[in-house]
């Protein structure tokens, strides 16, 4: 079965066709700058590259783009796009509604639009996707995988914010957590890959990269997790700010007078690595300002960025009263040994303790990472949201 | 020495005069309605109480009042006014300036009045008191003890929010966090109660009332603290929210129209144990309806704020990378075993574990309520913010 994952963002898409045979990636791509001058497909196959410049109106120009380029005589990899035996899509907001994939009928639609309101960034493109998909392939089954659906175990005392009730009941407002399709996959890989049994199995998983959350995995189920009733709720990221005063919110409007605008994209855009560094919101850059130049307001960023996320290793050691495996995921946690040791710096009396050694040859690849005499695992494990949505899909689709 | 310790709010006054030779309360009261109809004067003294009600157009009139309830020949406990050596005024916030109480002169009245900007609503009650006492007392030295102080040794990375630099360096904008003098109370008072060195020892303060903060305290140091830039962050209090996610508050204005007093009004005055109950604030309400009545919405309320309290003590366990005690003060820490218990349960994974019968007894005194097998101690102590206060203004004056 060869199932094709897209991803959706407001100008742009990501894919992915694979063959369930063998977990295999045919081929994959993204296109961007839809509906913008510029709009560029990148196709990959086999590890060369075929770019298409041409200009693209909307969502289903693009997958139509990207559906030749996978038929295509050169560089395609199906003959026929009837080889293409479901789409999975991912969808970034389930609301309360999906605590798992779904395939995709006119009810689930309906759904994921009743989730604008509280998603209002999110969800739109995510259904051009998919209403593109399904003009383009009438018969192909459709599979939603939300990025909150793994967080939908969350008991009430850890989704409940200390606001007024009817916000939650009537409006909605509680903490979802986003991520979930990673935090899921690397729950699973890293139990695997040290041979834990995952419904006994107390595992924090630090998914790291330009946006980055930490999530509390008990026996296999979410019960917490950094991002809230958006993806700017918990740590600092790279331009997000995280967790702040929310009175700072406030104090920025009426003392300061942002207009609510500017408040957003204060806290989205230029907060976070990026806010403290003053320069680039790239971990990249960050490190090489504050390893190779000394500079202060770089490593003051690191500084915060290494120290939030302990808190929350903390934090989560403490609710599950105890912690099998720190996971490391997502391209800085895949990536970055340097910013991997300074977030495990003395946390002995929680059990962790990393090989530095080994920690340091870890790029990229499952790796354990834990000192010999570390009580707690600490593992370098690389996400696949895509597999973890091609095997929902075909899952889904087998059983229909 | 006879010190008089003030403690103004915006239409009340506490103080305590306090005999510094043995540290002994001679008589304490507190003026409530000042400038409203119905004033009121509590004047306490050997455990008589004394009223009285007359109209108080200001906080001179009222601190007139408290000064002739000293004196006076049935209630007084002292002859004449200049008994009194010094005045400690307890000021929200001293901003970044004052790391220790300091005796108050022209450029320190300056500094609290520039710190209006960050503190609207807690500086100024403070600086009219002073005012008020300076008028009353011109020659009696008066002391400032800032409940900011005591955090002023918190490493940049945790008073640093992940915004924009210049809202820091410009505006001011950094976590300061209060309680201060609680907390530095209970610090020294929980070491010496158990005979450990403050100068090496690793201890949390929980400091629960309707307010409520959690310290992080390292030898003898505030290294981190869950109030922010206002008291409104941190954990779940009475009426306030402590943290949400920072897109909530921006959701509510623009989505769901609030006006920003509005929201304003709805952290810091509806939300918390009221804003999840729905019917009460007091923890002993709150208690009452999920023990005795078995309510839901009670029993969340509890749930979620012991929750948060939990992730503190774990957040904070990790950023000291281990804890010798968790201390319990204020009115809610002192006073509410059923609280305390269900704060560490099932955290000995930490190290932390009570004696039940031993915590079902500690109200309001000194006790330790650690299990014998406790790693960590887990103590009660009352704390004493005037005592502190005096304490302060005693050492201050005595060097003038």
């Amino acid at each position: 079965m060869k199932v094709l994952v897209v991803n959706c963002g407001s100008s742009s898409l990501k894919y992915q066709l694979m063959d369930m045979k063998d977990e295999r990636v045919l081929a994959k791509g993204l296109v961007e700058r839809i509906g913008i001058e510029g709009s560029i497909l990148t196709h990959k196959v086999n590890g060369e590259k075929f770019i298409v410049e041409t200009p693209m109106d909307d969502h289903k120009e693009a997958i139509k783009l990207v559906l030749d380029a996978l038929i295509d005589d050169s560089h395609g990899v199906i003959k026929d796009m009837s080889e293409i035996s479901a789409v999975g899509h991912r969808v970034v907001h389930g609301g309360e509604k999906y605590a798992n994939s779904v395939l995709i009928d006119d009810e689930v639609m309906k759904s994921i639009e009743d989730c604008i309101s509280i998603a209002p960034l999110h969800n739109p493109p995510n259904i051009i996707g998919i209403n593109a998909c399904k003009e383009l392939m009438p018969s192909t089954p459709m599979v939603a995988v939300f990025d909150t659906a793994f967080h939908q175990t969350l008991p009430d005392y850890a989704f409940t914010y200390p606001l007024p009730y009817d916000l939650y009941e009537e409006h909605k407002i509680r903490k979802y957590g986003f991520h979930g399709t990673s935090h899921k996959y690397v729950t699973k890989a890293s139990a695997e890959f040290i041979n834990a049994d995952v419904n006994n199995y107390k595992v924090i998983t630090c998914h790291l990269g330009n946006g980055a959350s930490i999530c509390a995995v008990k026996d296999g189920r979410s019960i917490d997790t950094s991002m809230g009733f958006t993806p700017l709720e918990g740590v600092a990221m790279g331009t997000r700010s995280g967790n702040i005063d929310p009175a700072i919110v406030t104090y920025l409007i009426k003392e300061m007078k942002y207009s609510i605008e500017e408040v957003d994209h204060l806290l989205n855009k230029q907060s976070g690595l990026l806010g403290i560094y003053g320069v680039s919101s790239d971990m990249r850059d960050v490190k090489k300002a504050a390893y190779e130049n000394n500079e202060n307001r770089a490593k003051l960023a690191l500084n915060v960025f290494h120290y939030k996320i302990k808190q929350y290793i903390g934090s989560y050691t403490a609710v599950m009263n105890g912690v099998d495996a720190i996971v490391f995921t997502g391209g800085i946690g895949e990536n970055s040994p340097e910013n991997r040791e300074a977030i495990c710096e003395n946390l002995d009396y929680l059990g962790i303790k990393i090989n530095k050694a080994k920690n340091i040859n870890a790029i990229g690849v499952n790796t354990d990472i834990s000192a010999d005499d570390s009580k707690v695992k600490v593992l370098v494990i690389p996400t696949d949201e895509e597999l973890m949505i091609a095997r929902d899909t075909k899952d889904i689709v087998s059983n229909i």
